[in-house]
């Protein structure tokens, strides 16, 4: 009988793993050639309008091949329901035997997503930051300020989006944090203002334009997973110094820098993977007044990673 | 909480449920275009040699979408492991929860794909058979007079296997059931005497040759499921009256339509789908002469349908 983990008992154990060196060490993995991903599959839904991505591979010479499924269902919130759902399957790469089924609810994409974000702001943000904004008041934009403290002392966020009331929302859920949250009248004066942008939504059309990035500025866009989003003007790819994507084979079909490559904008020569840059930090960023961009798609090892420390962490618990 | 169903519950429904019309209509479903099956996902390991499946797809206007890992690693049988594990997940169509959780350890797919091969008997054997024979001694082998009653009142059997031991288990298992099985001294004298043959071997390499079907022949082909895997010598593809695949989409890169497509084999006016044929009986076999070829790949409509009706009794028993 498989090992099943429910949502409680992932997120203690999450309080007590170094999620940075972990999803770091699965990044190096990955842009070194130990990892077998195959490419993403997919499943579209029409009514209601939802998405389900099955991603899976492993590590070579691992214990463990690691299967999730992770779902976005917007209209969830209609019903009450969180719009990510989803679970990790972990596998014995010896028998193929299953070992473990981690009923996170989606949870761990989530937090393997944010501390993603967290990394390369760790390796891409300037030395000085005054304020961080983040574009989307969805999980992810609540999340990104969870493990912000992980990587930078920077206080003042930014926060725009659609909905008024969820801008609002998202404020006085951190009332009591350390964090001072102004915001935003529009997405140019937001950006005008911040020195790292984080955007986080599902957006279908770029929100920022190139014209509105001041030199120095870092930008994580994590909402674009799929052919069809875009969160980011191909411009602003075009003017960055430096472009990192966490899969560049990903990156061949899904998220900004496809947008970039299809419309001509994409110089691949600024281009490099995230685990080389963890690899080599002299790749990354040189001075204060360059502007980089990290486009994040989500790779597989993400979850073998957080999944095989979550169920190490319990079966050592329980021995 | 998802509905967890172990392999004893699963087998104990399975006995309930009308197995064939069931997949027939996922049949049905899949050649109406009535199915959302992306190409299947795959992981191959090497040391010991290995590999996974990740099928999933929903019917639409259903309430659930199925994923569906199985896998094969053939060293199991040295640790006294079934060779076959896996499991089936349904979700909500509506929004994406997952609902259930089949422990089936391979178990569903290896009764599906039984009882696939079980409709291509019923639709393409001749009305006449003596013998039936069966290459390989594995599971399909043993599951194939599990459920051949079914479809066939045929209870001579010739069995052909690389080892001379398992044939005699393979023997022992049935003696006292109503078949009376025959271990074939070669594939040659096995098919010389049979009008219906099943191959159920995971061989890389084609084991019956052109010359040894005789007229009137039916050889279902359910063993090779990869690019790399063969049973039938291209030129039985060619020979054949008819041909039958369960996806002609999945034939175009796996299994013995693909190896034969690759060699100039294949008369694509002699294919069909296993659906359509379901829907039009008149479009398969017309006389005791004809040699016909069903090959079965697998698709996750099979999955679905299986997956679906098992969690559908458990309900109806529970609730």
């Amino acid at each position: 009988m498989p090992t099943i983990l429910d949502l409680h008992s992932i997120k203690k154990y999450l309080q007590t793993v170094d999620l940075i060196s972990l999803i770091e060490d699965g990044f190096i993995a990955y842009s070194s050639n130990q990892v077998v991903v195959p490419p993403v599959g997919e499943l579209l839904f029409d009514n209601p309008p939802g998405e389900a991505h099955i991603k899976y591979g492993y590590i070579k010479n691992n214990p463990f091949y690691v299967v999730k499924i992770a779902s976005g269902f917007y209209e969830n919130k209609k019903l009450g329901i969180p719009s990510s759902q989803g679970l990790m399957l972990l596998f014995s790469q010896q028998t193929g035997e299953l070992v473990s089924i981690l009923l996170d609810e989606g949870h761990l994409t989530n937090v393997r997503t944010a501390i993603a974000s967290m990394i390369t702001l760790k390796h891409l943000a300037p030395k000085k930051v005054d304020s961080i904004g983040i574009i989307g008041t969805g999980i992810q934009a609540h999340l990104q300020l969870s493990f912000l403290h992980k990587v930078s002392d920077c206080k003042n966020i930014l926060i725009w989006g659609r909905d008024k009331s969820s801008c609002l929302a998202y404020q006085k859920y951190f009332q009591d944090s350390p964090y001072h949250i102004t915001i935003a009248d529009s997405i140019p004066s937001l950006a005008q203002s911040c020195s790292v942008i984080i955007t986080t939504t599902a957006s279908t059309f770029p929100l920022i334009s190139a014209d509105d990035v001041r030199p120095g500025t870092h930008i994580t866009a994590l909402g674009s997973d799929t052919a069809e989003k875009a969160e980011l003007s191909p411009s602003i790819i075009a003017q960055a110094d430096l472009v990192v994507s966490d899969s560049i084979n990903q990156s061949r079909s899904r998220g900004e820098v496809y947008q970039a490559r299809k419309s001509g904008h994409l110089n691949e020569n600024k281009l490099t993977e995230l685990g080389t840059l963890i690899k080599n930090p002299k790749q990354g960023r040189i001075n204060d007044n360059q502007i980089t961009v990290a486009d994040l798609t989500g790779v597989a090892v993400q979850d073998i990673m957080i999944a095989t420390a979550i169920y190490n962490h319990h079966k050592n618990l329980t021995k």
